[in-house]
């Protein structure tokens, strides 16, 4: 039995350490008959240890490497498209087409590209120079590499070694130690073959992007509190996260976290009046689309107790109902779901339809749907707020408007809040005092549309407050934004010009980047008198 | 005996607590004969629950009021700058001028009303709009009171309820509850006092600006871990930082910390054949500056074993010996000084001059230099990176390049780092080796100027990686980029044009706010097609 191999300072090498893993296919329940390691500690020592050396080397490299490198990337990417969608299919049982073919893989591309695009220009690094003090600043690389621990819920778009996280980091200047999720091994190796094929085409530092894929426990919190780590990015779940958050905080290393989210939704009474049918079908594909696993997904909908809310969550069950089971990422997340279900009964939630996982072969759930009243929601705010990942979403019946508010008065740090609200202003005057308690803790406000979409746009924040994120500042998609997780923030004091980045030099380096000098944005040189 | 009140929700209301403290003269070490409470965790609750109220009713006002407040607070500093002055000087010794007068009060309102003017541009908040996507971000408060721990050493321009972070915090539209500094309670009562009146004046919320002198260590720790309070800044010794930092991160609260710094200076050979006197002098202005109490202050500088080092060294120890021994800000600045050079001997530094408390009155250490060499540096290098906050310095003789090197290579995060090399490029190639070890370890490097000027620009960082600071994207100092300590990124999808802060809306407010539009700073409205 061969076990395949770690990648590690530009080889593929035997990982030390004895426990080995296979994946499982989700549809049949049956493991895949390809062998990882779990790696010691010492092949993470050796890991760092490159990293660290590769994020010297990197700063001696103009940008244009890393952007070569990440179009190069793509472009492979792009040529292994067939195999890559089938590995991820059978993985992850996301649908080959329109999902993983023509949604997530030409998205992990753009990604990519958005990326170069970043790097080349230098914009992202927001130059800034004040001539009158001749103290000049730009973010920079950390000096370490980031490590960056992938979910299990996109295996292209957010794979520790392919996604926003790892295109942002190397484009920020930094090195990547990729933590792949256990899950989809197989295509995390065939994309770390490419990336290690793009990093010799383009002449990156052997230890640019290094792989792992599994690690024990402890030796994960180890490795985030190394001081010779530049930060980390986790995407899974609460509890994992947050002991790695603890382990990184307390060694003083910056950790970026996504631990999922409720993201309330709120439908005001006249919008339902208006176009109940309408919602109702939006819901219901933003609610099950790829078996609900999104961290965008709507959880929660909260409404007015009105016999229209009846007829809408009657039309919604009906939907559930009608729409075929999607089967699940993996055991771990179908255990998970039947667990968050039932303590959201325990809380006071009644399961509308489905609750339990559904018969035949693989790991399948059925669509669930649960209601409360708002009052028992506030009287158990915490339990009933418990993320019930998959396709599953909970209904809240409000008595009247201040207990609208209420609810909205005791939600956690979401990524996302969403009002329906009716097209005409008859519903502005509730929208204005939900919406204010709804801002501070949502990262994204979103109006008359569900939440699961997210655009990479530079003004996207996938991010929120705790315990959505870890800090309510950064966003992890959304170009080039997303790059100031992974920078330092670097000023030059009376530094001569020629010992200067090129970006704070008094002549523009490319003609072209926009930097603040004395208070505005300009892309001219710093004159002679200056 | 009366006990001054604390201001908690718009009144000067007595503490609730028995603990009660007063300040020490640090000239004469007698106690001043003004009481001040321990506040009990009730009235912290109140300040709490009064700050959360504060930070939705700021979120109504106009940018513009928040403006007001700064600008009409710096007024009212400057006409009470006399009794300001004589407070601060009588609390921390620091002389009345030109220190406190002319230097750090107009500091003080200068950054005032430089976060009053980035209040009212809002181009802090860099609001950025994807017409393509219709999805539109901007940076906003925090959605709840911003705890500010004020040190020792700047009675006013770092006074929580008065300095950087308190500015930062209230222009970024948060309420403030600040922390006093037990050793100058009646400068920062006199600054509260103040502050009250302006937000009458003004009609900013009562619970805009809230102030408690003191509290027990673990109520510190519940304050800063509250789900309420936005986020905590803290500026002071490593041992109480670290602690905060701890109950903070596990709560998921931000945490911004400063917690001092070594410093590093490395005086390249050829520099010191030319110009060994020069930077003598500058050396010894800058470390004996305010008795070397500022966070910036040159702890250790990196020399070639030479014999012109070994004359820079005397000349500096001779002008250590003459210049008088200044007075240190309170008892407990003086007896870690003494517990620092006692532990940096203990780990292989010799003491060159000084190293002894001074005889007569008050608080006083004599000017301390200390050398060791690269290869004890090396073999202790965590215990000789030890901070000896006050007039003391460390010299650290390198046997050659490489050595220098391998000191470079394990520096700990720092604020700054400094080289002085020659006016010719005959230091080039050695300053190009250190550089690229130093600049990730430090915020702000400088070239042949001594760290202790801090400026207030926009491209200035004071902060740096751990263990100098909390995180290495942040500056404590430089308007605006400080303001974004205390900000939530918020992201609006789809959100109708009439509910999007003014910022965001297809009109430019003011015909004058840089707005990132589509990849383009632009002040351009959003035309009728988009």
């Amino acid at each position: 039995m061969s076990v395949h191999h770690v990648l590690i300072d530009g080889e593929w090498r035997a990982a030390e350490g004895t426990e080995r893993f296979r994946a499982v296919e989700p549809a049949t329940a049956s493991p895949i008959d390809e062998w990882y390691p779990v790696s010691a500690r010492s092949d993470l020592e050796r890991a760092i240890e490159a990293g660290a050396e590769a994020a010297r080397d990197l700063a001696e490299l103009p940008d244009e490497a890393r952007a070569r490198f990440l179009e190069r990337y793509a472009d492979l990417i792009e040529g292994a498209k067939d195999a890559l969608v089938a590995s991820a299919h059978r993985e992850t049982a996301l649908p080959a087409s329109p999902r993983l073919a023509d949604v997530e893989l030409p998205r992990t591309t753009g990604q990519l590209r958005l990326a170069a695009n970043a790097a080349r220009s230098g914009a992202w690094a927001q130059p800034t120079i004040d001539t009158r003090n001749n103290v000049r600043s730009i973010f920079g690389p950390l000096g370490g590499p980031v490590v960056i621990f992938g979910p299990n819920n996109f295996p292209l778009a957010f794979n520790s070694i392919s996604g926003g996280d790892f295109a942002a980091a190397i484009a920020a200047g930094n090195p990547v130690i990729a933590k792949g999720h256990p899950a989809h091994p197989t295509t995390t190796r065939l994309l770390a073959e490419l990336a290690a094929q793009a990093v010799i085409d383009t002449g990156l530092p052997p230890a640019s992007v290094q792989l792992v894929y599994h690690m024990a426990p402890d030796d994960g919190l180890w490795l985030v509190s190394d001081p010779r780590v530049g930060a980390t990015a986790y995407t899974g779940s609460r509890r994992s996260g947050l002991a790695l958050k603890a382990a990184a905080d307390e060694a003083g290393r910056p950790i970026y976290l996504e631990l999922g989210s409720i993201n309330p939704v709120f439908v005001l009474p006249n919008a339902l009046r208006e176009r109940a049918d309408e919602i109702a079908k939006e819901y219901v594909t933003s609610a099950l689309m790829g078996a609900g696993q999104f961290c965008t997904n709507p959880g929660i909908v909260v409404l007015l107790a009105t016999p229209e809310a009846d007829a809408f969550l009657d039309a919604v069950r009906e939907r559930f109902e009608k729409m075929p089971t999607g089967t699940l990422l993996d055991e771990g997340t179908c255990v998970r779901l039947g667990e968050s279900v039932a303590a959201l009964e325990r809380s006071g939630a009644e399961v509308v339809t489905g609750g339990m996982r559904d018969d035949g072969a693989g790991f399948r759930f059925r669509n669930t749907l649960l209601r409360t009243t708002g009052a028992r929601f506030l009287a158990s705010p915490e339990e009933l707020q418990r993320e019930a990942f998959g396709p599953a979403g909970l209904f809240v019946f409000a008595g009247d408007d201040s207990e609208m508010e209420a609810i909205a008065s005791v939600l956690e740090g979401s990524l996302t809040g969403t009002f329906y609200t009716a097209r005409d202003d008859s519903d502005d005057v509730l929208y204005e005092r939900l919406e204010k308690l709804v801002r501070p803790r949502v990262g994204r406000l979103l109006n008359d549309k569900m939440p699961t979409g997210v655009a990479v746009s530079p003004a996207m924040n996938h991010g929120g407050p705790f315990p959505a994120t870890g800090h309510p500042g950064f966003t992890a998609v959304g170009i080039p934004r997303s790059l100031l997780r992974f920078a330092q923030l670097r000023s030059y004091d009376n530094v001569r010009d020629s010992r200067l980045p090129a970006a704070l030099r008094d002549r523009n380096p490319t003609g072209e980047l926009p930097r603040s000098i004395d208070g505005e944005w300009t892309t001219k040189d710093i004159g002679e008198s200056s």
